[in-house]
């Protein structure tokens, strides 16, 4: 295609579109990053170009915003890469898969790693156009009513817990359970399901998970960062002026870097409260994560062996990985556990 | 003040700013951060907004680009606030602290946690208008002709470190000296200085420390991640339009995602080749982090005791940082440091 010229800037068109975002209202931060995509698009071009957001369920159901934005239903949608990974698993390496990168990981793979260009071309097979668009951090390993000592625990294990993370839990003996946000509370209560993942601390809270599964535990070992992604249906993308695509880039970068501080802001107060109201934290057994990273690694391999695009993505995604993991563990990780040691024995005298 | 109404985009000025880096232009990825607000500047106003970017020494010193904008002499500064620790140790706030905090922390108290609003009314004395526009990551802890097992190994050790570090070295009875980048390879082989910091792997290899220092120790504890600033001269800044203002500080947020993710693909490639060329990979033995860990709380609470504008900034900031560690511990760093462990166990046999 010929590179459209930007325009002069008194001829930009009016371009109207509608989002679909997989997230209810009531997550401000997550939904959030759409409507702050909306906001800086508006503002970086004088109103000229708006994109309003509607909440999961309005125009379409949450899970099929992908199929919504294929079929022309709207004109983009913002989400969860790793919802989709029914319709092919290579669909998680946008957002995450469990024991993958941290934040910054994933953020280097995809905007100066090669990431982008190489999904791009995944994502070239649906006409979608993928833009990153918001982080959480890492999340937490989720609310149990019993506690995790040994491998054997997961046996039998009711979780609610979604896509690649729920096969490895299977392959453990779990038996994962898809259940929508506003109906683990009562299947929790009742006992229909023992434990139940959801986000981070300021997420969880709202629904109350505390009060019936008093086992926070940690590491969501799944989601040590995710990315959220900004759909464009491919041919609505390619009609922008060459301007309105940096205003679209712009607007979903900002929308990354201010999710990922509002979470790390509103986290550690979430957090503080939780355990004020009755929360107890606990770390998932070495014994355990061991288990499930070995599963881990060998579920992507018999992906890798079926699957030419998996493939195409994940040989890439783990040399990229080992690579940023070499160089972390020097200055980085060595940095964070230092003075987070520090810290915890300034605290010890006052408990 | 009234807020100045978005113009009508046809209707818009067109800008010519001038902006002085305080690096040099060798340093493609800091330098290049001030390069990429300029191009995105230019990209989503349609040429309209330009700032054109001098490297160090062009227009003025690098290390006076402070007074360059509060003087007039250009409209614009991309810095790092620790180099005018001179004028006011606040100043250091807006770029890092020893032992402070990392990329995500600074980010998050920046963006989210009040930081900005608390530094603005500082550099207002300033006249400058300060917007985060790039991070490093957590730096290095720099090259050394001999190996530090001890805290009586800083005694007399004169060492190229520049603000409050070199204070916090100072306590323990080291030599801080300040050696433009260009003087440093000189100065370490010939011996007139023991060591030497400056960034991390992908810069300091163009330096070529490695060949006369071979201790490369880790982590530069005075720098767990470092956020660079665009400083505009306020009367300048307020001047534009609002949308020039929304572009400019959706141009720097792009710029602090960009430099970040090509820190962390360059970093790791760069560290392989030092590591292959000589470079003697050291930690920094616990006892002497420990002691300059408290030589630096100690230093903060005597500054805090006799500098008002420091102490309103530091008190916040340090309930900010101790809240921040006390989540980071949590989720985050128990994935890094599980997932590191995994491929450190991988990596093994192949030795």
């Amino acid at each position: 295609a010929l590179a459209t010229p930007a325009l002069a800037q008194g001829a930009l068109p009016e371009v109207r579109w509608r989002c679909a975002s997989s997230f209810p209202r009531s997550l401000d931060t997550i939904f959030g990053a759409g409507e702050h995509v909306g906001k800086r698009v508006a503002a970086l071009t004088d109103g000229k170009f708006q994109i309003r957001v509607f909440s999961a369920g309005e125009l379409v159901p949450g899970l099929q915003v992908a199929d919504a934005v294929q079929g022309g239903t709207v004109e983009c949608a913002h989400t969860a890469s790793y919802y989709f990974v029914g319709k092919d698993p290579t669909f998680a390496f946008d957002a995450t898969i469990p024991f993958g990168m941290n934040t910054r990981q994933i953020n280097a793979w995809l905007y100066a790693g090669g990431g982008r260009e190489l999904l791009q071309e995944f994502f070239a097979g649906y006409n979608i156009h993928s833009i990153p668009c918001g982080s959480t951090g890492a999340q937490m390993g989720g609310w149990f009513r019993k506690e995790i000592k040994t491998v054997q625990d997961l046996s039998g294990l009711k979780m609610r817990i979604a896509g690649i993370a729920g096969n490895i839990m299977q392959k453990l003996g779990g038996v994962p359970q898809q259940i929508a946000g506003g109906d683990i509370y009562p299947a929790l209560e009742k006992g229909t399901i023992d434990a139940a993942e959801w986000i981070g601390p300021y997420d969880d809270e709202k629904l109350g998970f505390n009060r019936v599964a008093p086992y926070y535990y940690y590491p969501g070992w799944w989601e040590g960062g995710l990315n959220l992604s900004f759909y464009v249906a491919k041919a609505k993308y390619d009609e922008l002026p060459q301007v309105y695509k940096d205003v679209l880039e712009s607007a979903c970068r900002d929308a990354t870097l201010e999710t990922m501080a509002k979470y790390d802001v509103q986290n550690p107060q979430a957090l503080r409260r939780l355990v004020a109201g009755g929360a107890q934290l606990r770390v998932f057994p070495r014994e355990v994560m061991q288990a499930c990273y070995k599963a881990a690694f060998e579920l992507y391999e018999e992906t890798a062996a079926k699957n030419a695009a998996f493939k195409k993505v994940y040989e890439p995604w783990k040399a990229f990985r080992d690579l940023e993991y070499q160089w972390f563990r020097v200055a980085e990780s060595t940095f964070d556990n230092f003075v987070y040691l520090m810290h915890a024995q300034e605290q010890q005298p006052r408990r």
